[in-house]
């Protein structure tokens, strides 16, 4: 039998799913016995004294520096965020850790993508561990199963952000944007500042990480549209296209002739894939390999249990690693991908334009699309049958072309309405998902 | 670096596509740089001699016997499956590779189903590895999901065999069921001999080893139901119902107070359910855990490339085992679940019966249902609407029963009927899914 014995830093929502998890008698037996690891929450300390209350007094540790110095942690298990947006005291707790020759488990999605080089590196160099399944999609082993990948990885993408795909579910069930994210908030899926849901921002850190382990690059150049430029009447109009789609916030990295596309956008997803039925706060990753094809996983992208149990997965697995000295971090490839300008890939595209119902003004977008920018229609319509004069939304799908051309193209149409009717009041440009 | 020298028994579809995966310098190499693990083809046997020609010539072995004994082998891998149904061959070799210290990786999905037990347990006794991944849903890392998992899990079920899911998909598209069968036969999808796959053979003994690892059962009292019974009509109903589902073949294992509930059987699964949207020939395995919640994992079940990926995968593992000189299997638990008698579980039904159309025929079937066995009927339909005197259908969908309940119910309103007028001339029940 191994003792595994824990030092746990921050005991927020996941921090006390993982103490309790650790001092469940049930749970700790479960893992003895299938594994020969004993997990033991040697240590732990938050600046909150009053959530150290829940810690057993031999346990609870003053300080965090204190924690790192125990010869009695084996795991330092970073769960402490970025507090005030702070990236340094996380990084600082890890790199403090390896230092020591302490093994590292976190759940620390934004440290990992911003300088997980750094720690990986480290880690790598002392031989020891570092598990992050935790920091992406919650509860949906996709690090672990990335790690342990052989075949040539094509593309990783998918819905890794439950916040903005619970408010996209409710808009297509008809609620109206603000109302869809105040309920998320009621819920619990959406924090009281939600931008960094909203924006892409998790989402792209979520990407990061996984394009780091799948095609071994650098992220930092990610492109990325959140969800606040759609409205219900997107999803209103995604269902009557001729192949009837629903609007997902989707992370790509994708290979194109050994270039990597790599972005979080909101896309046009057919309703029969797979990734238009991950509903809720569901979150979903799907991978393609170039011999095992391609491979979906879904469940829970983040809440207390869940997460927790990602975590203690990552004990068990680095309890393990420990009998070895070995890391268990995959080396580098020596390949570098390099990261494809986003205005480089080709899509098809759903455009929606507002415009004043008059004579010609179908003509006038057609016309800058295909004359100027050889971009073929496959279907224009004016789905609100509205009457002449009145304000009136025009829904185009077309054919692939770069994002970049399409949009010089919409900058046109909007240059061209400036100086004339202004006829032509807005418009918005959606991906529309390919299979893959 | 780590050399693992692989013992290759059976060059069928799957142990071709492994073959080439060990001579594919591209793939070997990324398996070195990534894991430091060096696979290498050191023999093969296959007792068509013609196949063995595409092994290079110092890789070719003459018999199992000479492959099984040479010391040149750290890992057999058994790839041929159950020659004119006979387990003996693969059984004897497997456990011949454990008695001489050899590392074991197979596909063989019968064998394990049948003799896992005692393969495992003498594994274990021997610190020696078996590797199975490829032995359950092809490309799905199921087994390796499940056994690094440290949650108490509820339930293991899905759509386990890719033949029959096609032809349902097919028949959900109106086509009929030879048409649907002949179609995936042509496709490749199905077998000469798709009998296995039609009666939920298949389907039962991935369930079986599924259930060994997550629930540590002996699953040979297995019920179960193939989709033999299942005709194009009840997927246009299925679409009909209140709440619209399509047929799925689910296999199940879940537990309910302690006790498992294991059987293949078709069932309306409704389409705003996940699996509801694995279509074609793809597999899905729907988990849930006590703290994780559900989780759906998608992908190839069968073909060449996608399960001697999975072949790949265990190598990898194996060789990576091999330096800890432990085994990679969990160990047992003490708890043994009872398995409950299938005619226990409570379902709602979807019920359908042949019946001519006169006055009174829903009566006399409702009166069987509700005043002898207590079922309760929520909605009956004769969609055909059909002129009376005619033979028709009736859809009669109940509250949840217990299926032995039910069972009863079908055969008192048999035994009244040929007694009688024989207006009932057939029926058939399908439990609708509930979610998990």
């Amino acid at each position: 039998m191994e003792y595994v014995r824990v030092g746990l830093l921050g005991l927020g929502t996941i921090g006390s799913g993982v103490s309790e998890a650790l001092l469940d008698g049930g749970y700790r037996q479960r893992i003895e016995k299938r594994y020969g690891v004993i997990p033991v929450l040697a240590r732990a300390y938050d600046t909150d004294d009053e959530k150290l209350q829940a810690i057993p007094p031999e346990a609870r540790c003053e300080s965090a520096k204190k924690l790192l110095d125990d010869p009695e942690v084996d795991v330092v298990v970073e769960l402490i965020g970025i507090p005030g947006g702070d990236y340094t005291p996380a990084n600082d707790f890890m790199l403090g850790a390896l230092e020591r020759g302490k093994q590292v488990v976190t759940a620390n999605k934004a440290v990992l993508a911003q300088y997980g080089e750094d720690i990986f590196s480290r880690a790598r160099e002392k031989d020891l561990c570092v598990g992050f399944e935790a920091s992406v999609c919650g509860s949906i082993p996709i690090i672990n199963i990335l790690k342990q990948s052989v075949d040539e990885i094509e593309s990783v993408s998918g819905i890794f952000n439950g916040t903005t795909n619970y408010i996209l579910t409710r808009m297509g069930e008809d609620l109206d944007y603000m109302d869809a994210l105040i309920e998320a908030q009621q819920k619990g899926f959406a924090e009281a500042d939600p931008t960094s849901d909203l924006e892409g921002i998790d989402a792209a850190q979520k990407l990061a990480i996984l394009a780091r382990l799948a095609f071994n690059i650098r992220a930092d150049a990610l492109s990325k549209e959140g969800i606040t430029g759609v409205d219900k009447g997107d999803l209103g109009y995604a269902r009557t296209l001729s192949n009837p789609c629903t609007v997902k916030l989707i992370a790509m990295a994708k290979k194109h002739d050994g270039k990597l596309e790599l972005g979080v956008y909101p896309v046009m997803v057919p309703e029969s894939h797979q990734l238009a039925s991950v509903r809720n706060e569901t979150n979903a990753v799907y991978v393609v390999g170039e011999h095992f094809g391609p491979q979906i996983y879904t469940g829970k992208g983040a809440g207390k249990e869940p997460t927790a149990d990602a975590v203690m997965r990552d004990i068990v697995d680095v309890g393990r690693c420990m009998a070895t000295g070995k890391t268990n971090l995959p080396a580098l490839n020596d390949e570098k991908l390099e990261v494809l300008d986003p205005g480089e890939v080709e899509y098809p595209f759903y455009l929606r334009f507002s415009a004043v119902n008059v004579p010609g003004v179908l003509a006038r977008i057609a016309g800058v699309l295909g004359d100027m920018y050889k971009i073929n229609i496959v279907s224009a319509n004016q789905p609100g049958n509205n009457p002449q004069g009145e304000p009136a939304d025009i829904v185009i799908v077309t054919d692939p072309t770069k994002y970049g051309n399409m949009r010089k193209a919409l900058d046109e149409i909007k240059r061209v309405e400036k100086k004339g009717t202004k006829i032509v009041a807005g418009s918005k440009a959606f991906r529309i998902f390919d299979g893959a």
